[in-house]
């Protein structure tokens, strides 16, 4: 109850919420015909909303039932970073390795983004595409140099990411690609959603990934290395964040090649779940 | 002028300019007071346009002169490509290592352009921040998947880059960062400018850098490894661009660090020159 307060009032102090946002509130990107909007669920039906929803926004008269939109990845980010090696269960080490002691961020291309329900497409030439099942920081405003507390303040809401990665353009070893733009930001590798969620405590969230309902990777939030905050921080003393920016927090435990036909489902306690099949 | 001609040509093929854009013109975005615009060159003097530059834009009636705007990065692109090692002079070596042997692009956070004008600020903890002048594209239209030929097209315009990097975090073997993320896109790492220049012949011009007045790099882009066509064809098999995209095309010869108040100076033929003071 504190915590669902506490939301309450981050979301108060940071002025997002013209409208009368409840705490704890699901928010949507949708198409629907011709329309491209915000959305907020009321149940399981989505009260479209007009204007933006990192400024000024208000309720619409427009309710859609949820099986008649298309969801949208939840934002449309100005850039898109993720976290390399940030679960102890990723690195598979009892120590964290030295360069592992700093958050390790990259770069995502957000035209690999996807909504939930979207279906990943192994490129043609792909031989190695994993899962990577992982919270994701939806950043509420722009923010540069940000102490622990403003950055935990920047946070808007979370929601949940698939950081498709395909490991043989991903592994230097191999001499092959030299940064990760393909292994990590090709079209369809980044699916979000299925909406971001407000007033949550997302520093202790159990995450759960399924591979054609079977468990893959499983753990909680509160076992990430570097933590929401002083991730958010360490990338705004270089990096100018701006609202609707993402934020791929890392994977836990391991991975595994996918097929088509397989169906991904990544699951944070919550938020929901966000399924994607592959292609 | 068989080039001119042809550059009308690509440019009425595309259905970009419903004005009547010259072949050769060169285009701004700039902020003048409270308003941020396209603009088109009239000699020293920006007419302003309405709309957008990459679909239906008209001109204005209001012209100012070019000492009473502040010129802005030439586009808001969803994405920021460059390519590592894409001149034998950078390579420093006479046959192309094989990881070279294919284009090697990699991503730069949009959050780190700056225009013409604007200062390079080195983060407080840089150590070794190095000039990178460049030819930068700017694509016109959604490109995936293209052919050579439709990768060609799909270049609106070019301007001049600086791909400011910092080499103690971009030198893996120094076990520092993962990815170059903050190495290559720390804020104010991308300046670009002063405008797009279309209807030019992109594949043979003379490209220099002046730190302090002083030639530091020099070169020619009919001697990059993968040409203008060859990078987009590449990066469109697995990126989708978007209007308004910039690739940096790689950094010919070698760099070295910069200090506070120097002034760097891209200049490409044809294009005009880009300048940046250090801070």
């Amino acid at each position: 109850m504190l915590l669902v307060l506490l939301g309450a009032f981050v979301i108060a102090a940071g002025g997002w919420a013209a409208d009368t946002a409840p705490a704890r509130a699901r928010f949507v990107r949708f198409e629907r015909g011709a329309t491209t909007a915000y959305g907020v669920m009321e149940g399981e039906r989505v009260r479209e909303l007009s204007g933006d929803l990192f400024g000024v926004w208000t309720r619409t008269d427009r309710l859609h039932s949820l099986d008649t939109v298309k969801l949208l990845p939840p934002t449309q980010p100005t850039q898109v970073l993720a976290m390399a090696g940030n679960y102890r269960s990723h690195l598979n080490s009892a120590e964290i390795p030295p360069k592992f002691r700093i958050p390790q961020p990259f770069l995502k291309s957000p035209s690999c983004l996807i909504g939930h329900g979207a279906a990943v497409v192994l490129p043609k030439d792909a031989r190695d595409v994993h899962f990577e099942g992982e919270l994701v920081l939806v950043i509420g405003k722009t923010t540069r140099q940000a102490s622990r507390e403003k950055a935990a303040e920047a946070i808007f809401g979370v929601t949940c990411g698939n950081d498709v990665s395909e490991r043989y353009w991903q592994n230097d070893e191999q001499n092959k690609d030299i940064q990760w733009w393909r292994a990590k930001g090709s079209d369809t590798f980044g699916p979000v959603g299925p909406w971001i969620v407000t007033g949550l405590d997302w520093n202790d969230l159990e995450l759960r990934v399924r591979v054609n309902g079977e468990v893959k990777q499983q753990d909680r939030t509160s076992r990430l290395i570097h933590d929401a905050a002083a991730i958010v921080s360490m990338i705004s003393r270089y990096v100018t964040l701006q609202p609707g920016d993402l934020i791929f927090t890392g994977t836990p435990g391991t991975t595994s090649a996918l097929k088509p036909g397989d169906v991904v489902e990544v699951e944070i306690e919550g938020v929901g779940v966000l399924r994607n099949s592959v292609e």
